[in-house]
């Protein structure tokens, strides 16, 4: 069975050496009492959950998946998920990071962040029960009104219901304009949903006394397309105070009507609903139910992003494990454990390699995360008007390399991972080929990676001249000016340096370039988007590599030979990160700036 | 369920028009009454048996997998497979390449390689059955004695009975020296095998009335180390002849332990066997074992290299028709399909850069694998020896990079098609997840990716200071001379040659930077070995995509406006590959040339 330990060293080292999360939160009113050793124990007491109740029930969670009988469509998750479901309840889990008006904890969303990371390390299926909870909790907060949230947040801030998304349709996913759930209103304000949903993760489950889903459907009188969309929550049980007619306890007319057989992710119930005369309730505006579902999307976007973090990690810390175990073969250089019969393998370069690969995506996409989550945080509650903006500009533009980049990365990871072990990666039983099969789901809901290559580009980058890249350049630029050349310690961060700062410059150059290309033939921006977004993911990922780096050469500066090994292993992957996975982009700008016309020119019917 | 369409023409091309295979082998005397007509009739024959009976049973063969009855030691295929190898028998398929003198056809190499692309295309899982037999056979054929022909090759030939290779053992896969199996010689001249060997593929099953297993073990006096491996032949039944004291038609003493449940390939059994005074004879020279298996093992890694190709080519097929029947969304550049409420996702240029790497992977590994397939054709049976030796040399090289760079692309291009699909990509029904995972196998056995990488430029680069590598240049020199500047259409040819050029220089001078390292310390070779062999790699594939591009180009000048729309669309993926995918050698040298210290930095406790 896989093993994992939280990663509490790194963690504490982003949020408090790399971020500066304290003293940035303890800004925010919200957070005036939170200190550092608050949230060290919260993320520590997070971890040993996941270490001890979700760690044991991923890989038989795996092995079972979830069963649906057709005769009452009940759907029912793998033995041991309602029973750690029940623990994390009873622990206040679910609410760490909900409104204390609604029963939650209030703590960061930082820390909730952390959290997912070792959910998703340790069960990801599992994880996202409670996971897509937390993104309705969310949207019902910020778009219901004062009775949807004061009947349905307590519920589930204390995770006695549970929440889902129900947008996809069988002729529609990427495209929502082409959806057909109707909503028809009654006498008595609500609506009568009828339409059939796929692909609805948690859709229905044993874990929870009720579920509710929000759910996109179009009024009888909406505009065609995505202009006519509106979002509705609709409980499986009909509860007391919602407002219908309908009995309250009443089963709802919505019903599970099978479950996917997929790759992975087998201990989440992935749902065909059908709504059948379904009671809900609209959730904001008529027709701009498209609006209000962003919010939960980009939640979630973030989260699928931490996701691929936290395989990455899980993934490393067994390949590691393995390598450092498992003895096979001479190192090249001579033999390195004479006392037996062969080496370990990690005396070999590539085997390294695969392990530096992942720990270095893992670690940069730790920092790149955590300070994303303390942007949620700034965004929403920071005093100053203009630090919010800052933090809601840099969360857009984030949002698609989160969700795209950490993901790309938490699929090729798991998969070089697995090949640490040989043909015993590919054996169930150790585990790897799980964390492959799941990771692969990532790339792929809340908006494909080609969706998030596009948002990147188009929405957040050209459409409003590249003002949101250019404050992220800034940003960039002021590190490298205080560590560039001419200051203190130059010589030793110039091997950070100046390759941040050609890159920050190359795209600089390439976004003006695609802009241009782009404003003639806007094909030209879907033809470079996915290396664009692959660009400007290690544009971040080098940025915080190297706010590593110099923590790291200031701690060995202080303490020399005293130095913790944590800061010399932390400039070890900082090295490797420049040497080995940056340089990507080397071929990445080559085939952005090949333009469209490779892919355009052969006649749709010669594929 | 998935479709497939064996790719009759583009196999043609490859074979007539860009290899000129029939004059090559006209040249042996082996092959002198072979024409084209009957090579495309056996393609076209051998792919409607792809499509009829493997094909059907593919999907099915995953989710039934291999079953093992312990009490029984039986093991069984999945429905469907015995009865498409009945078939496959009748129809005499199984000595398409086999010898004339023990039943078989005596045809080429080239066709058997173009009958596994198809094979592996439409059930990767079964054809690894008649597969092993054929390397088994193979391997006999070479390394045998008289006797032991004749007993087993007309059976093996005819498939009746089926081979397998034992090698690894629970604690060697990598690493052979440390192989335990024992044979103790026995008076009449077998030997008795007791050990455990695991992951063996088609170890034990229900298709065939004997399985002739080659097991490396040791002699009693044998050296340590992989210079003291035996190869023996220890068949299931004892067959009549076989020279041992025990009675014909017994049931000898190795037997299936388990079967292991993998990521995939599950219509295969991957078997535990358990040797217990197994009688075996020897092949070959006592501690010679290695080599003998070397022979078998080369076959593989071309075969598996050709798994690779056959999922990519599947893959793509179904992606592209998928691209072509789904709407979803509109062009970035403005309505296609008016009439539709969207247009097929054909239209995105992220859409088609995904299809488009698969095709090019596809069509570039067909051009490459089949040209090796020649060389085996000329390495055994050209009349003159210099032809031998060099057609030796080019399998030597070229067997690594087939080998891992082929199945780095059938994974990668498989799990880009599935991309394709969206969320109906990971689901099971669609047929595209199998296609990953049995992929990722591919990577794995035969020798892991990294072993082909330090095979490559260890063994077959460095040690023999870049003999063969530069016999491959001057073919890659020779042909750009004839297409470059100063040459007639040398400005139609100059976009593939310039390139070409410039990579084959920079290869040069990566090699010689790299074996001066290595000189200094092995474990340059070992960390710079991955990147090398896909920079290698691109080089073959620029080589052979330049050849169809001028193939194509003298087409279109001879035909104009008339020409086949073939060669405009082989053009188009030429272009593609040299705008697109080759850019990746910008990366790899860039990261080959860092050099080991950034992998080998951090101490190994660190990890």
């Amino acid at each position: 069975m896989p093993i994992y330990k939280a990663p509490l060293r790194d963690q504490q080292f982003v949020m408090h050496e790399v971020l500066g999360a304290v003293e940035l939160l303890k800004a925010l009113p919200r957070y005036a009492e939170l200190d550092a050793d608050t949230m060290n124990q919260v993320v520590e007491q997070a971890g040993k959950f996941c270490e001890e109740l979700l760690l044991p029930v991923n890989q038989s969670g795996d092995a079972e998946g979830c069963t649906y009988e057709a005769s009452t469509r009940v759907v029912k998750t793998p033995r041991g998920f309602k029973q750690a479901y029940e623990a994390f309840c009873a622990a206040g889990w679910p609410g760490l990071a909900g409104e204390t008006e609604y029963g939650g904890q209030g703590l960061p969303h930082l820390l909730q962040i952390a959290f997912y990371e070792m959910q998703y390390s340790t069960n990801q299926a599992w994880a996202m029960y409670p996971g897509l909870t937390i993104g309705a909790s969310e949207c019902l907060l910020l778009h219901g009104v004062e009775e949807q949230k004061n009947l349905y947040l307590p519920k589930l801030t204390s995770g006695q219901w549970t929440g889902t998304m129900c947008l996809t349709e069988p002729q529609c996913g990427t495209d929502l304009g082409m959806l057909r759930t109707k909503a028809d209103p009654q006498s008595d304000g609500s609506y009568r949903l009828t339409g059939q949903k796929i692909f609805i993760s948690s859709g229905e489950h044993d874990m929870a006394e009720n579920i509710v889903h929000l759910v996109l459907a179009r009024l009888p009188d909406a505009p065609q397309g995505t202009k006519g969309i509106s979002l509705f929550i609709v409980p499986k049980f009909l509860p007391d105070g919602a407002g219908a007619d309908a009995k309250v306890g009443a089963r709802n007319g919505l019903y599970c009507g099978g479950i996917e057989h997929k790759m992975g992710i087998h201990g989440n119930a992935t749902c065909q609903m059908v709504l059948d005369q379904a009671i809900g309730w609209l959730i904001g505006q008529p027709n701009k139910g498209l609006n209000a579902m962003f919010t939960m999307m980009n939640g979630a976007r973030l989260g699928v992003g931490v996701q691929g973090l936290g395989l990455t990690e899980v993934a490393y810390q067994n390949a590691a494990a393995y390598a450092k175990d498992r003895i096979q073969g001479r190192s090249l250089s001579g033999v390195k454990a004479p006392s037996q019969p062969a080496d370990p393998i990690i005396v070999h370069a590539d085997v390294r390699r695969m392990l530096l690969t992942a720990r270095a995506y893992a670690e940069g996409g730790r920092a790149f995360a955590y300070w994303v989550a303390l942007l949620a945080d700034l965004q929403f509650h920071h005093p100053d008007e203009q630090q919010r903006k800052h933090a809601a500009d840099m969360m857009a533009l984030m949002t698609p390399i989160v969700k795209a980049f950490m993901t790309d990365n938490g699929f090729s990871c798991a998969s070089e991972c697995l090949g640490v072990f040989g043909g015993h990666g590919y054996i169930r039983e150790w585990g790897m080929e799980q964390f492959v099969r799941d990771a692969r789901i990532n790339m792929i809901y809340e908006g494909t990676n080609t969706i998030q290559s596009l948002d990147l580009l188009g929405r957040k980058v050209l459409m409003d001249n590249g003002a949101r890249l250019k404050a992220f350049g800034k940003m960039v630029a002021q590190f490298i000016e205080e560590n560039g050349t001419g200051t203190g310690n130059s010589g030793e961060m110039s091997e950070f340096i100046t390759p941040l700062a050609e890159l920050g410059d190359s795209i600089t150059k390439l976004t003006t370039d695609i802009g241009m290309k782009a404003f003639a033939n806007q094909d030209e921006a879907g033809g470079a988007a996915v290396d664009y977004l692959r660009i400007v993911g290690h544009l971040v990922y080098a940025y915080f590599w190297a706010r590593m780096a110099r923590v790291a050469l200031a701690h060995i500066a202080a303490d020399g030979d005293n130095v913790e090994q944590f800061y010399r292993d932390k400039l070890a992957v900082a090295r490797f990160y420049f040497a080995r996975l940056l340089p990507e982009t080397a071929s990445r700008i080559q085939s952005a700036r090949s333009g469209v016309k490779n892919l355009m020119e052969m006649p749709a019917e010669s594929f």
